[in-house]
């Protein structure tokens, strides 16, 4: 049996951002399958007693800019750029993560947004982008809109959000192999060494 | 030229441990100078108006504790141990590693803090731990003493931490290679790759 990797992602978060560019070689590499679960990133933060990012003091954002840009760089990726609206509220993106799921076009979706949000800069909450990405993964916009707003749907996302707090989840992106959880697009050395682990 | 890499640690951190258990093959494998910069962590930390360590919420303490534990495996080290006296107060250890850094014992004197506070769990402030540390490294006990108590030993720490504040530092350990900055035992990587660029 293949080890499952569960992805628990906001896609107003730019480490989960970063995340999300590796895991196609990832899951490659190692064999395993890739479960993709949009939470709510401003409610865990909110669960944990947390600010919303980028928080903490002007060294440390300033810090983190920079380090949203070492990464983009390590990883080949367009230059990082950080979206004038942020932090941004990534609730209907997240829901619309959740149809792009049940429609088998996650991966273009979240690619999508993904490059308009930290490339170019444009706000994940923007119907714009969302329709734009939609469209890019080959998806009904007026219908996944439906969807997206529908009381499943908004369930759904409220469950995934729950369940992770539950599990220990206090950021994104967070992986778990089973109840092995890892914090951060920083540890998926990390990750990628527990799924070769016993194979 | 060789690049130089500062690293600025507290002998109360961690994630600083961790690090220094890599530095001396980083250096071997880039050709770089290691400057180490003891700092007092609380007062960064106070500077920036963040709590002591760990901090957060319990299912952050959680997992950091599983994190160390992570890396202490993937590092080959002994399991890691929380002292019970976490977090801890570096100040006495700090100064000493200034001494320690003068009579060039610095790289023994650390490694013999670090294994009795994160191995084997016991109280960097405690003057067991120091007196065992600075006679394992081959240095005189009483007078390293006498010298990390001097006017002149305080005045470089507190020197050694206001100007990592300065230049940028939030937490332990901070690495620099020039003014480029890397917070954290995960940033190693980027730091190798940033000292082999353009040589």
């Amino acid at each position: 049996m293949p080890k499952v990797l569960e992805f628990f992602f906001d896609y107003a978060s730019p480490y989960s951002y970063l995340a999300s560019t590796q895991l196609e070689a990832l899951t490659a590499r190692t064999g395993c399958t890739l479960s993709w679960r949009p939470f709510l990133l401003g409610a865990v933060f909110k669960s944990v007693g947390k600010n919303s990012p980028p928080g903490g003091t002007f060294a440390q954002a300033k810090y983190q800019l920079k380090d949203l840009q070492d990464w983009s760089d390590l990883y080949g990726l367009p230059p990082f750029v950080l979206p004038a609206a942020f932090p941004m509220n990534g609730l209907k993106a997240d829901r619309l993560g959740l149809v792009a799921l049940a429609e088998g076009q996650i991966a273009a979706f979240t690619r999508a947004v993904y490059r308009r949000a930290f490339t170019q800069g444009q706000d994940v909450a923007d119907p714009a982008l969302l329709e734009a990405a939609l469209a890019e993964a080959g998806l009904p916009v007026a219908s996944c809109l439906a969807r997206a707003d529908a009381q499943e749907t908004k369930d759904l996302l409220r469950k995934n959000t729950d369940e992770a707090v539950e599990r220990g989840a206090f950021g994104a992106p967070t992986f778990f192999i089973g109840e092995d959880m890892y914090v951060g697009n920083d540890r998926l050395g990390m990750v990628e060494r527990a799924l070769r682990a016993g194979t």
